[in-house]
């Protein structure tokens, strides 16, 4: 096969390890590159009834010389769960999968944390390969090795620390996502410009204001610079025990809605979306940020189409009792990654019930 | 507390981390020790109904300033699934265990197996201390990070390498096994007489036919130096990429009667046994070895009241398809732990179809 378009590549550098990610368009074609992640004589395929059907042919192409096996789950964040990894399982021991074996990861988030999860348990761990489809998956969680499913009791609370051989990131796939996938990938990367602000704002702002010929280009730019901050801080922080930490910037919130509503009722970024602005509102209202950083969050979500409010029916009594599931609370006190100011966050642990809740109240729909 | 009695300390060194073993009797006495293993506020002790009637309270005292939470399984192999699990995870959550909780796994290599697997994955890893109560874990499992549930399609399939922050071996705690558990420890005993030979085999030799007063002592070091022999394997092969491999002498076997079981009929040393002994019906057929390697093995065996014959109504073919679900496949091809001698094993993956059934017919009861 001939190498379609050349590609940029980007090392995160784990100590012992390093795990390539290379971006460009029309990758899923450039075989060559592919098969280069490959060792291994067996592959199984993870992916959903959504992109199967568009890419899961043209990925099978590249394999014809190997045992190339499928497992295509149901789409959707309510099916990141105990059942559909143990189809996972199922099928690799079915097809006699040994240790050697590669587990691609061909999907957006979900797929990527439940094939990622299968991969570091089938066996005590085989090779892994990400090919992120949605805008998520590649400006996030294909990165940095963070795997999981959901429990009934709380989002991702089984999960493990473990790094992909390589990541593929191929802008071509955005082509065919939904735009609701699209957008709730920008929720993660408003996430990055509050976390980092200066440059990747500017970039993120930009985008949110072009039309035509380049947005494409400045898309691409943030997906890459995107990956490029996740990729230093996971280099010196892979188990998240300091700064990883900070990239959980409104996932409190947003784990706590996603749990509430079982998994159904928002994707992954809409819910970082609220998650966010609840952030501003609580680091407005302690004193730590001025109030224009809550108008700064607005705008931004606004801008890119998404949700900031807190959905009338959820009650709030029982959002913060899933506080406590939280990955981050530590001797059962909260933590929550709070603003200074747009490129200034923090970790912070003294905040009371009441002025949780009084913020989580300002940010409800009316 | 007053310190009970002085103990012995082996580190096992990983480079990053180093991992902590103590021996002695009574360590379950000595609160002060078992303190210091822990660095969390919260501790859920893992354990099953026999163990728990013995030791569980006094376990629970040493901890009656912190909270202290117990989850208690059914006792035995066949109990090391999915399910079980489960029970671990939502006690975790329900207690809102946080992600700096400790898990303690008080039990024999059942127990061990599966609460390290939940200490890997709640919360994508929090701590675990082992506290060994069978001789199988005291000289085996609770050492090396090897965590892992059973698939009803084959042994130990679900797991990861995790290593603990201390290992509490507490000798006083054989006093209270069952007969049937001491002697399947003796299987993996004899395991690592086979693999190192002379010192440790001598030991061995002179504990199998001891009386009286020196019996517990020869015990003790049997049980230190097969730690020590781990260790330093773990050591330099953490992930079982070389010579860690060789620790599964006689297991692919085991494994695979195991899981024709159903985990029901044997212990694991009891399948351990019978695999040492095919493995050196095989070995000698093969001809690696000599023909006095099978007696050498059979008499370890029947002085530690072992099986070593396959049971007859064991369907053969069976067996076999059983064994390409063995983690040492690789490339499709079965690999063994073979001897050339008394403390020379190596890997081998030249053993045809044919070769290996008629070395099981030849180990199968009459």
């Amino acid at each position: 096969m001939e190498r379609f378009e050349l590609y940029q590549q980007l090392n995160v550098d784990l100590g012992k390890s390093s795990c390539p990610i290379y971006f460009g368009s029309k990758l899923l074609h450039d075989f060559e590159l592919i098969q280069s992640c490959i060792s291994s004589k067996q592959v199984l395929i993870v992916t959903n009834n959504v992109v199967s059907d568009l890419y899961l042919h043209l990925l099978q192409n590249a394999f014809s010389s190997l045992q190339c096996d499928a497992i295509i789950l149901k789409d959707g964040e309510e099916f990141k769960n105990q059942q559909s990894l143990n189809l996972i399982y199922e099928k690799l021991i079915q097809k006699n999968h040994h240790r050697d074996t590669t587990i691609i990861a061909l999907g957006g988030g979900v797929i990527g944390d439940i094939a990622g999860f299968a991969a570091s348990t089938y066996q005590r761990g085989v090779n892994l390969v990400h090919i992120p489809t949605t805008l998520m998956s590649q400006v996030d969680s294909s990165v940095g090795g963070k795997t999981a499913i959901n429990h009934i009791m709380g989002k991702n609370l089984i999960g493990s620390f473990y790094q992909p051989n390589a990541v593929i990131i191929d802008f071509s796939l955005l082509n065919t996502l939904p735009v609701r996938e699209f957008r709730s990938g920008l929720g993660e990367i408003i996430k990055y410009a509050l976390l980092y602000g200066k440059d990747y704002l500017l970039l993120l702002q930009n985008y949110l204001n072009s039309n035509g010929a380049c947005e494409e280009q400045l898309l691409h730019e943030l997906i890459l610079n995107s990956c490029r901050i996740k990729s230093s801080i996971v280099a010196l922080d892979e188990k998240e025990k300091g700064q990883r930490a900070l990239l959980n910037l409104g996932h409190t919130f947003a784990h706590a809605l996603e749990t509430y509503t079982q998994y159904k009722k928002f994707l992954h970024g809409e819910a970082v979306a609220i998650g966010l602005y609840c952030a501003s509102i609580l680091s407005y209202r302690l004193g730590f940020a001025e109030k224009s950083i809550v108008k700064i969050v607005e705008d931004l979500l606004q801008k890119a189409k998404l949700p900031s409010k807190i959905y009338s029916y959820i009650n709030i009594e029982e959002i913060y009792a899933l506080f406590f599931h939280d990955k981050k609370v530590e001797n059962n006190e909260l933590r929550f990654v709070l603003m200074k100011d747009v490129g200034n966050c923090f970790v912070y642990s003294g905040v009371s019930k009441k002025q949780l809740l009084d913020a989580l109240v300002q940010a409800y729909e009316n």
